[in-house]
């Protein structure tokens, strides 16, 4: 069946406004330009091949991506240059290989040295040939190696000596940058951020060894950095569409959040002065991420169908497997919102929440009213 | 592909032990069977057919569902007597008119007059029978008419009068006994939700329309409850499967959660003496409901590949996208956990982390080691 606006589409549902998508891209590629580096689109967030060609251009060949199974999806899509930017398994790599017969090359990448001996040691079983970049850690003490480590020395040699191996560079990932609360803090860790990775790079080429590749990124560091010597690319996935969480770390604001569930009201309580809508836990996540920040917006911010603001304290408090709870801030009358309303909420954070739908429903806030659907994109979840 | 065993699937992928199941499900049976109602499954948590097949049988003929994608689904597998359990819109009275031409029969649900009257106006325009029950709030201050209420007689009187409704009695939800920390807690509640409803079912005979349905329940409350007259079905969902939150509130042991996520090692930091698995945020979902019990297990409980106990603190402290991170508890090494090794988390609320996958791998664990794929079983995501 064909909807032709958001007041005839099931709910909920999944929007994705394309002229703010536009904007957010034109932004990033723009804050790159302006440090002198390539930019990675990390497809995490979006999984849509849509989205990635309206990001990729001359200057942004390649992407990143978090599963297998998105970099089968683009790779079927015809996308050449996908990094795999989550540690390798040596189970995995016969998966790898598959891809790479479609013409896609991956880029690996490891922060262990058995690993890069097992994918040496698959030469003798996998017909192909792995590009490999070591993980360096800049600070978010999650996976990687140190600048400075006997490791990334080692890794570096095993994958330098592999003849089935072309050894890439070297990649690091700011993600305690969601930790920051000002600007100056994100200047802050951006720099080390490049530190760290131009410093591994040096190390490995003190060894006689190339280092290609120096990647880094994140939202927020690969926007606000104000340097970035000695780095060859950005990558950063979540700015496109931008979300509540974001936009009160100062990636964005909220008027340029691309994508927002829609709801309807499905329920009244005039005795607790609360409606329900049809979004719950299952339609927004459970992600809580704006607990950490000024404005906790519970589980979403509410706006009205068109996206505009009702109240900066209309939000989502608390959510059920498919009911959402949104009570009557201020100034707010129950009666306003009869059941069938509809509603569009936006999330806190979005990798979470589009994460449970299998398509977006594109409108354009630059064309019209904004709430005409003018194409539907599939997105690959899943691993 | 054809996997043979859990090590020789991908991950994460979600596992189902059928023996764990078939053990949860006759103990629910049981505990209905005792309280003379008959037991309304709730399929809300598993959205599969095969699981619906093992928990039907003569004395269970109907089901329970959250979404009217899975009413579409169950439907088009043959199930005949649904309830749709979230308050109905009547935008969605056309999807549920087309479900009903499949044979099956919905009991919707409404708390709102106005909602009546528009099921009611759907006469001139929908060529069914809608089947339509009062949802009654027994304390959860969610949704619902309170029992003593006018609103319950004002609907009552539209859909009784309604020539197009068959007005089919009453239902209610304890759904906050999941914040009950004991057993005396939850048998009181359950007794709450037994005379909430009955109270809503004995005002609607007043008035001299009969009130066939006396419809209530959830997993803690089902189990405990001590008396149930006057009730004559209970739903209950969560049962089937088990988590570590059920684990922590009484309504099951830890050896009986039967879902569980396949993860595998990604990455060691001896430096930090944590490790790494590839289910991360979307494999195992943002819920911390063990926050509010006494053994928090962050974000799910790891167990060895057979679903065999490593330490009680060996859980996933932070997980990021793709990534958990597993720090070592007191008496466990990194180095027993090379990159690759297979691991089973136990999440913390199934509902949520099933909803991640489209498929259960079934294992027995009944059977020879347990880690046969015994069958794959899809489930019914989405809207």
């Amino acid at each position: 069946m064909t909807h032709k606006t958001l007041f005839d589409l099931p709910t909920p549902s999944l929007v994705l406004d394309r002229a703010k998508l536009a904007r957010n891209i034109r932004r990033m590629a723009l804050a790159c330009a302006r440090n002198g580096v390539a930019l990675r689109p990390h497809l995490k967030t979006a999984k849509s091949i849509d989205v990635a060609r309206m990001v990729l251009d001359d200057q942004t060949p390649g992407i990143a991506v978090s599963t297998l199974c998105e970099a089968e999806y683009f790779a079927g899509e015809g996308l050449r240059d996908i990094q795999y930017a989550v540690c390798i398994t040596p189970d995995k790599l016969e998966r790898v290989a598959a891809i790479q017969t479609t013409g896609a090359r991956l880029a690996l990448i490891t922060d262990n040295a058995e690993v890069a001996r097992a994918i040496a040691d698959a030469q003798d079983r996998i017909d192909t040939r792995f590009r490999v970049q070591i993980e360096i850690d800049c600070g978010e003490n999650r996976t990687g190696v140190l600048p400075g480590s006997d490791q990334l020395i080692e890794i570096a040699r095993i994958l330098d000596a592999a003849p089935n191996i072309d050894f890439d560079g070297v990649m690091t990932h700011a993600g305690h940058s969601y930790g920051c609360r000002s600007l100056t803090e994100i200047e802050t860790l951006a720099e080390a951020e490049r530190l760290a990775a131009v410093t591994a790079a040096e190390a490995v080429r003190a060894l006689g060894i190339d280092c290609n590749t120096v990647s880094l990124g994140s939202t927020p560091t690969a926007l606000h950095a104000r340097n970035l010597d000695g780095i060859t690319e950005a990558r950063a996935g979540v700015y496109m569409f931008g979300d509540m969480f974001q936009a009160q770390i100062g990636s964005c604001m909220v008027d340029d959040l691309a994508v927002s569930v829609l709801t309807e009201v499905s329920s009244h309580r005039t005795d607790l002065n609360h409606l329900t809508v049809d979004a719950g836990a299952l339609a927004m996540s459970k992600d809580r991420s704006t607990e950490a920040v000024p404005n906790d917006v519970g589980f979403g911010l509410v706006r009205d169908a068109r996206g505009r603001s009702i109240a900066p304290q209309m939000i989502v408090k608390r959510v059920y497997q498919e009911h959402g709870l949104v009570p009557m801030p201020e100034g707010q009358r129950l009666e306003d919102y009869p059941v069938g309303d509809r509603l569009r909420i936006f999330p806190n954070h979005v990798c979470m929440t589009a994460a449970m739908y299998d398509r977006y429903h594109v409108v354009d806030s630059a064309s019209g009213n904004g709430t005409d659907i003018v194409a539907v994109w599939p997105r690959a979840n899943g691993w």
